[in-house]
């Protein structure tokens, strides 16, 4: 079995210690990974790597194990006993967790970690990660890594003109003269090296012209941004029912309140703005209107790891009468998100195996913001994502 | 313009007043006919009969004039002032509104009317329907007509033998020894003729071999069943999520209120039974599964033309956690239902045009148990129906 | 029967029109006044002045007459034709609506008006209004009035020094170096000519030590503030089952949507201060613990005159188990409103007969933000309104 | 310190292995017993027994050991490793807990049990259980005891005339004439022997005249019945808003779905009907007349120990207007039962203390049903516990 090496921006966070005490889990029949697309029956003739194939490594700026997150992080999401049983098992990853970068990653990061990997410059920032990258690809004997963003969610960053080609911002670069935010270095240092990078949050990312040039280049594959795992996931379904019945939306507001570090970070209306622009555009393209819509996120300690969402949809009907629906999503962020996280590390690896590069378009379904196609619908979204695995897609 | 006859069976009720208001306001430019399907600009192609070339009459087992009965639903529907402006116009449907049938009715509908067509025989009842039929079609210079069943939910019947065969069932209703319901009666009074049926409920109608035959034979189409306009219509859509994503569904439990005439009808535990039947088949053919699933349904007199449904739906995610949703929909039934009315007899129409005949498998959109399909998710449904209407079907 | 002059700041907004018409709805028997306090049986004993008796005037700065106001506000609460009926009355009322003050009430009010009282000082305006309140006395004949402040939230106001007595504001008024916002300057208006002066927003009004005494003085009543209408006051009973029962509450997160002129005005954050904090302190006070809150407010226009809001409690039990109560509410706000302003009046009426002075405590019940008092508990509010109205209160 | 003995009929189900484990743990400080109303500071004066003097024993039909009982409820509760840190104080009173009586206690109990006490007639029920008592006063070294019933729901007893008196009664139970329910024999043998008898169920219990007269005689106290955990709660809190404000309830609808053993007897229509009973005569008390209501309680496996409830009400405003509020409540039925029947045992045996005897009225505020008192409302009732236990009552 080739194993397939991950490595997680955030690597001690929530979502990645679910992700990686799940994989470790899955791996050893303790509990099973539910809730995988990738495991669909439909998917089985795509040949994804397994589950049991994937190594975790990664970045991080707090230093409280791996074991110890794991153990709090699972007992607010209702998994007991699990942290306790793969102690060594997380052990052995926490070995392979190093300093992070906090450069550009807004005011609730910059200042806080335990555990910084320090860098005067942009380039030399690059440079740390890529080697940190390299290190651990030779330590393991592993080919192409897929890198995952996991890290807290940026201020949003202020294009700037060097941003247009890869020419111009690796000039920057090198001139010491570029301000790029955390999850654009570790963009920057993945796809030089032709490993994939993954956007699993709303921050830059590779999200620009210059970096998406880099891919295609060094024949890197990356996909983003910002996983569709609550809220969001239902609006890109339940849309579809007032667009193909014709029933126009008069507005659609939206409330999520939540308890985690994710919820902690975007109370601090810097971070938010990043969130709210990438949860707020998909009902004008679903519907092909634009209806007033709010999205509120709010900050609620004692909720821990979940997160309720409130949505009210006002709708028109026959000669013009209102109606209403109304839906609660009460979920638990990491235990959705860490799925889509294996399953987009496995389609990741699956293109990287075709020799694919540039954007993965096809993985859109996963995300709140996709890169590189306009289609904002779960089921399309999902039946191009099958057509690209099974390799049927019409182009 | 070429006219279409459209015949309401239950032409008096709810759903029959508000499709019949909407209509001639939609005509006149009053009120805009909001939420039909085939309004869409997708469906511009297909080259649907105008909604103003429809033409009604009906039958009816209660005597209130149309114009009333639509001033007291339209205000319950919060459409106010409308009857009023549409007085003679009612008036003048009205004329067309024939004394209906009770026979196999049901508990709550046997013996309850005022305007009864008496008949002796299920022969004699589909000689009195089909005289009628034809006597509407030759006072308005029409062609075949399209008839739709917007009467009370009968009760469950039994199948009979003679069901299986059009030669069987046709002997049995000469000889007298047939037992029909009153939704079948009207079907093989339509289709004899070679008119359209379509069965907006869940009573038995033209859902047996016997019907399906004749469709053949006369070169009729037909077309059921159980408008799909709330509750279910919700399912359909929402169900893809847990479906695409892979997260198994442990149970689905819906409740639904309402306090209109319908619902009346439904709190008897012998008409219900078919409706809980109707609605409640679905998920497994979405899920491919059968998790627990309830459907409540009680008549709450306050309600009036509303209808509320809550649905908590319990999902099992990664390592198995346990989450939930929860919905209410908070609808008008008539003003759901009498957009679809409008886009039945469009489609209806448009088969007849093309010289089709036998079950419309791809109206499946608008039904909670469509004929001649298992599909059930809306939008698949509702791209078999763009096929269709547009020629570009696979098949 | 004795006429009880009422006079409304804000006399052509929501609240107003619906209250003015449904006064006189009630006094012409057209519609019944449903949701009266004062109504209750176990008022009668009172001896409240009927619903009948009262006589409105006010101030206003819109122009829009107040028959065309109260059938948009009453159309959009619901209520259809009424308007039309009561076409005649509420002109004669609308002859006694004046121009309004603007002075310090905020950017969403202060140069967007088109009937203003123009003053160069607080001492002018309180002049121009007081003569207001004198002619309208006059004309009608009536004792003393009953001043009920409905206009649009102001932003809070900055307390000053010379707030602390009433030599010292009177002087400062005189001397033109006073800085009252519009709310403050109509309370020193009636209260300075012994009439009642009813708070219904949360804006400052009366709510400074210099007024209660200017009340005490001129032997004039005075109640606030902050009509409690909705999401308060379902928390104001809620609340009791988490107190008697000891069930600690860990979080109390309340959102509400509303699309009328209230909440127009509230989408300024300016104006939203003041709301925000009159309605969330009311918790820790029936509690005895401040759990986490909070409230947010937006504007959804497509709701009209509805105010939609959802509370999510997240509640402590036994083990230190952790549960949950969520509720919605969707309520029409002035149809909440309009009978507690007559209700308020009736009270203030009658605290005007008995010759009582200074703040009424025991209108408690009616407000998010009672004077006089720090009950906050709707059943004990609702006991000492009744005790005190009745003259049992053991005081 | 004077410790209480407390029998629980029913001493394995749910509610019994929370309550003795909650016990257990709050005595040895592991975990707080959070939700005990007679824990308010407002009650410290009244001098009730500590939590830590309880001993438990109890009567029960299933043969699985009280800590894997227990075990399995608590994590269903969310409570984790707390059965395992008790085992072997479990076990101990495990020892105490006795085979239980079937005779009359439904189909989905009868010829169910594990371990049943098999007694030919009533009379030797009463005896056989009574001497089960007297052998756990003696082992203990104990005072009078305090015998809760927590067993499954029974289906309503017809009312007989032997019933009328204790006489009677007990001519008919020595004739062997008697057809006494499971919860009634329990009471008599608690009642008979002076000990307290606190029903927490909707069974009959001590609800006939001839127990109120044998617990008179007898010197003994009792209460019930049905504790007061959720849906009802809230309505006993919710419907003062719409009683005090004058807003007339044109409906209410409740919607309860529950997973654990007491749903699955619930599930049987014969169990169901003494549920709904006691579940749906409170609003009409508290509102002064009788809406529209149902109360629908349905199984759904997989909830487990939660219970949801939706309910939806329908109210009616000023001019006729109609608006509505929904509230759901997610609880977890034993968390919030065992407090209260930790709470229950206290002010009985207070009452015990102080000599009382026959129906504790007072105690009203734990039930849906209460005996001795019409008073409904939690706030009053409240206040009447607090009155007694404090001796501070008007009369």
């Amino acid at each position: 079995m080739n194993r397939i090496g991950v490595w997680l921006i955030g690597g001690r966070g929530s979502i990645a210690s679910v992700t990686i005490a799940g994989q470790l889990a899955a791996a050893r029949g303790l509990l099973p990974a539910v809730g995988l697309v990738s495991d669909r029956a439909d998917f089985a003739a795509a040949g994804l790597p397994p589950v049991e194939s994937l190594v975790f490594g990664g970045h991080e700026i707090r230093a409280t194990p791996l074991r110890a997150v794991a153990r709090e992080i699972l007992v607010g999401c209702g998994i007991h006993g699990l942290a306790e049983q793969l102690g060594e098992a997380l052990d052995a990853v926490d070995a392979d967790i190093r300093p992070g970068v906090t450069r550009g990653a807004g005011p609730q990061v910059e200042g806080h970690g335990d555990t910084i990997l320090r860098a005067d410059s942009d380039r030399d920032a690059i440079a740390a990660i890529r080697a940190d990258l390299d290190a651990f690809r030779v330590k393991h004997g592993l080919g192409r890594l897929v890198i995952v963003n996991l890290a807290s969610t940026e201020p949003p960053a202020e294009p700037r003109p060097e941003w247009a080609t890869w020419e111009a911002l690796s000039a920057a670069i090198e001139a010491g003269a570029s301000q790029l935010p955390a999850s654009t270095l570790y963009a920057c240092a993945a796809l030089s090296g032709g490993d994939a990078y993954v956007n699993f949050t709303p921050s830059l990312g590779s999200r620009l012209p210059a970096l998406a040039e880099l891919a295609e280049r060094a024949g890197a594959v990356h996909a983003g941004s910002d996983g569709k795992t609550g809220e969001t996931l239902v609006k890109s379904v339940l849309s579809e029912l007032f667009a193909r019945r014709n029933l126009p939306v008069l507005s659609w507001f939206g409330q999520n309140i939540l308890g985690n570090e994710d919820g902690r970070v975007l109370d601090d209306p810097h971070h938010k703005a990043s969130k709210i622009r990438s949860k707020d555009h998909l009902l004008p393209k679903i519907l092909g209107y634009a209806p007033q819509t709010r999205v509120g996120i709010d900050y609620v300690a004692s909720l821990g790891e979940w997160k309720i969402a409130w949505d009210h949809i006002h709708f028109e009907g026959f000669l013009g009468g209102r109606m209403t629906m109304q839906f609660t999503w009460n979920g638990v962020d990491s235990l959705l998100a860490a799925p889509l996280v294996l399953d987009l590390v496995r389609f990741a690896a699956l293109a990287q195996r075709r020799g694919e590069r540039g954007v993965l378009s096809a993985l859109g379904a996963f995300f709140k913001d996709p890169m590189g196609t306009d289609e904002q619908r779960l089921v399309a979204q999902d039946e191009a994502l099958l057509a690209w695995a099974l390799g049927t897609s019409a182009e």
